[in-house]
């Protein structure tokens, strides 16, 4: 089956927002095993969406488009696309309902264009929208499946999740499971390379690799008649996948990040955290805490960027950063024990590194990061050498960090 | 004049990559006074890519297609432009010499593949590439100039701004030149309010105005016969927009941004700053040290997420906590005094709020954010309900703290 998306907005035209609907439906779409060939972006004009949107019903199964919903003059996604498919609009009386009670619970008033919002193509399929007023649609033609979402990924994504991908899977009459194999510390043309086999031999289950900065995202998708049997299907490959990459295989649920896969082994240690961080200057904090309920083992950071602050608050001593330098294996070590001992806590993430695009020498370029990781006495530091802009470097090193802080737990547990 | 994108790669059709390209260059071509329509994203394809090209070219004066100019077998854009424009593709002797030096200066060895990266249509445009293998290429038809670009954006970006813009800008026969103006602490409803009847009036130079978290950018463009005439029409309407916003305006300067506007305000101030953070969790501190050269200013950061961590690193009272808790405006305050006198610095900072989405309450809801700001001995805090994910709460915060600083320097300064 064959899906394709039209997104509706000047503000894409215009390079407004960056279009992140797309990132999500295609991967979204790919994964309920249907299979897309084109994007298109087009304004709010009726002329050239209804052209998009003929020459997409001609040549696909399935039309998602999104954005236009609104009650403005300009969103005529919902008018155009009952004009293409032959449908008159009338009042929708549940729809009509629920946008007075919204306008009610929040005290606002209700224009005539926000009735507009309650007036549905006849015999389409109305998608309540719980984050906001536009409801989402699906009008079922002879030629295809035309559906109608709303602009806002935080509308978008959760209308996409809760009606419209058991609505697609519905469809295909197979029901199409996929997990996610997350690895960590492995390059993406190495993890290419150990799956290589598997992906050539691929037909059901399928494979797919993702790159993300430090990370390789495998996707293991089966279709079958029903969700056990393309368990069934999936188990082996993720079994064979964690053979293959071993440890560094974080996790296998697709709700679970790095940050929160490392926190999680941290509180199953019963250890606590600190992280001393020179030129990440607290981005590695800042991800760790991003996993709720982080209270629990992440006790404190200590942004050092000055070397004084390195002394004062991490108690680096002056002859280290002297002799080696603030960008040093040793300077990384001390900062992980400052830290460690400074918080109180049994382990400590340290980084230090020139994060460019100037302060590099031929000796120690741009790019060069040394991360220290101690767990209770053990200590181990290493030396990473980053490329890309300043913003890539530290984010690649921020990756860095939580991989070998995981690799550290893993150690000193089995010990 | 009318331009329109095409986007080449499986990787985008399958959701891999978010497509960053679409709004730079949207963004930019809009500065340039060009109309966009459409943006289209195909995948590596010939037949479809064909069909695409060809349509692009009948409707649009120039088109832009960005990625498959690689030198592996599914890379076939250049191939594919060539044939739908009637070129046959020829060695071209300087881009040949140029990916040898390339692969030499990395030690690396050239395959065959490699060199199709040299063959190039006849008559075509070769615009350098810096940051990579595969050359850009203007072909101009009867029908509409075709531009093709790679798709790393470390590469399109610079390659756009150096080659393309000022060709597009030739073509035009007019210059068009625009200005930024760049606001924070304003709501973007307010802002269009507030300029509404500029935009209402406009016809050159344009006003286009572009929300971000926490700030508004106003784009000036006007087009003209030569950039000193345009710069003359863009004159009193940046005043205007600065009279109308006032201190609001941090900047005027495309390449500065909020973080380097108040870097550069703390420098010529002569302040040092600390910042002392709750649920940022480093993010603040993260996002002023990606700054160049920050290292004058910017002393010390504190992630004091737990309790323990405000009181042992920054003073916070264990009565204020106890009394008031961790979000409240005495805790703010007490973060800020404790951040100053621990690194020892002029200015300080401090976020303490609840991200969400678990953790809050009736009286203190997830969104819940105090910001104190310490300059020299004055001391502001101010309270913000910021919405969103908790990602959206703490990039918000983020980005309050910043503008509130940003005020309180020249509020210092003034007196």
């Amino acid at each position: 089956m064959v899906a394709e998306f039209i997104f509706v907005g000047t503000e894409l035209l215009l390079g407004n927002i960056v279009n992140t609907n797309g990132a999500f439906l295609a991967e979204k779409c790919a994964g309920l095993g249907l299979s897309c060939y084109f994007q298109t972006v087009v304004g709010d004009n009726e002329g050239r969406l209804s052209e998009t949107l003929e020459r997409a019903m001609d040549r696909s199964d399935v039309v998602i488009l999104s954005g236009g919903l609104g009650p403005t003059e300009d969103d005529l996604t919902k008018e155009t696309a009952a004009k293409v498919c032959g449908r008159k609009l009338t009042m929708h009386e549940p729809s009509r309902e629920m946008l007075k009670h919204f306008f009610e619970r929040r005290g606002m008033e209700l224009t005539e264009n926000n009735w507009k919002q309650a007036m549905m193509p006849e015999g389409a399929i109305v998608l309540d929208n719980p984050n906001g007023t536009a409801p989402g649609l699906i009008i079922e033609t002879e030629k295809s499946k035309v559906i109608l979402l709303p602009g806002p990924p935080n509308e978008l994504c959760p209308m996409f999740e809760a009606n419209v991908a058991p609505y697609l899977a519905d469809l295909t009459s197979q029901v199409i499971c996929s997990r996610t194999v997350k690895i960590c510390g492995v390059g993406e043309s190495k993890a290419e390379t150990v799956v290589k086999d598997l992906i050539d031999a691929q037909t059901n289950p399928t494979l797919a690799t993702y790159a993300k900065t430090g990370e390789v995202h495998i996707r293991v998708t089966a279709s079958a008649e029903n969700s056990e049997k393309a368990e069934r299907l999936i188990d082996p490959l993720v079994r064979e996948l964690k053979d293959r990459f071993g440890r560094a295989v974080y996790t296998t649920e697709d709700e679970t990040d790095l940050e929160t896969a490392v926190v999680r082994l941290l509180a199953d240690a019963g250890l606590t955290l600190a992280c001393a961080e020179s030129c990440t200057g607290g981005l590695l904090s800042g991800r760790i805490i991003n996993v709720p309920g982080v209270s629990e083992v992440y006790k404190a950071g200590f942004v050092t960027y000055a070397n004084e602050a390195k002394m004062s608050q991490l108690g680096v001593s002056k002859d280290t950063l002297d002799r080696y330098g603030a960008v040093s294996a040793e300077t990384a070590e001390e900062m992980a024990a400052g830290a460690a001992r400074a918080a109180g806590t049994d382990a400590a993430l340290s980084v230090t590194g020139i994060a460019g695009p100037d302060g590099g020498t031929a000796e120690k370029p741009a790019g060069l990061v040394y991360i220290g990781c101690r767990v209770r006495e053990n200590v181990t530091v290493r030396k990473y050498r980053f490329s890309g802009s300043r913003r890539k470097v530290r984010e690649s090193a921020v990756a860095a960090a939580l991989t070998l802080l995981r690799e550290c737990i893993l150690e000193a547990v089995e010990i």
